[in-house]
């Protein structure tokens, strides 16, 4: 693949049952990495735009966690609902998402 | 953690035995995170870099593969000799390394 315009992270770390930090992966990261993956073939964007999953990118308490770079903004809280506005207005019009970005207190 | 100046992503994507593409893990992958890890805590740089594990990066044939952001760098055939000379002239003196950076015809 040619590199990208945006690459997109998509947290997707596991954890045992009962871990304090709890992980992505529960909390809808591992569904949400399949949304932005359908998205990405529906708008066959895969010579602008690249989807990976990773690892932990930090701010457990708020995931699912996605960064985005070069750009480096971090949104918590993601929701497959939330994936077509991504696109929309970040990965295609430029514009990062206030409303699901991490607190700069946090990633900041 | 906070926003880091430095993001890298080590490509730990397995595969079956026998896969045609084959994998960053079993190329070395998995032993390059560790040592990359190893690396960030013995400079205790968790405050300015992180390391995370992530999927398939792309250009298999070269993995071990190792991409920084936000400059968007790609390493291939990275191994755990390479780490120490990333991080002095990469990660913290801001020169990318030629030697090990994936031609500009697959990543560029």
């Amino acid at each position: 693949m040619p590199k990208p315009e945006k690459h997109v992270f998509v947290c997707s770390q596991t954890r045992p049952d009962g871990h304090p930090r709890g992980c992505c992966a529960q909390k809808g990261g591992s569904d949400l990495l399949q949304a932005f993956w359908k998205e990405l073939q529906k708008r066959n964007l895969f010579d602008r735009i690249s989807v990976t999953y990773s690892g932990c990118l930090g701010p457990c308490d708020g995931g699912p966690n996605v960064v985005v770079y070069p750009e480096g903004v971090m949104y918590s809280q993601v929701t497959k609902d939330d994936v077509a506005a991504i696109f929309d207005e970040h990965l295609l019009g430029g514009q990062p998402l206030e409303r699901l970005q991490c607190p700069p207190a946090i990633w900041g």
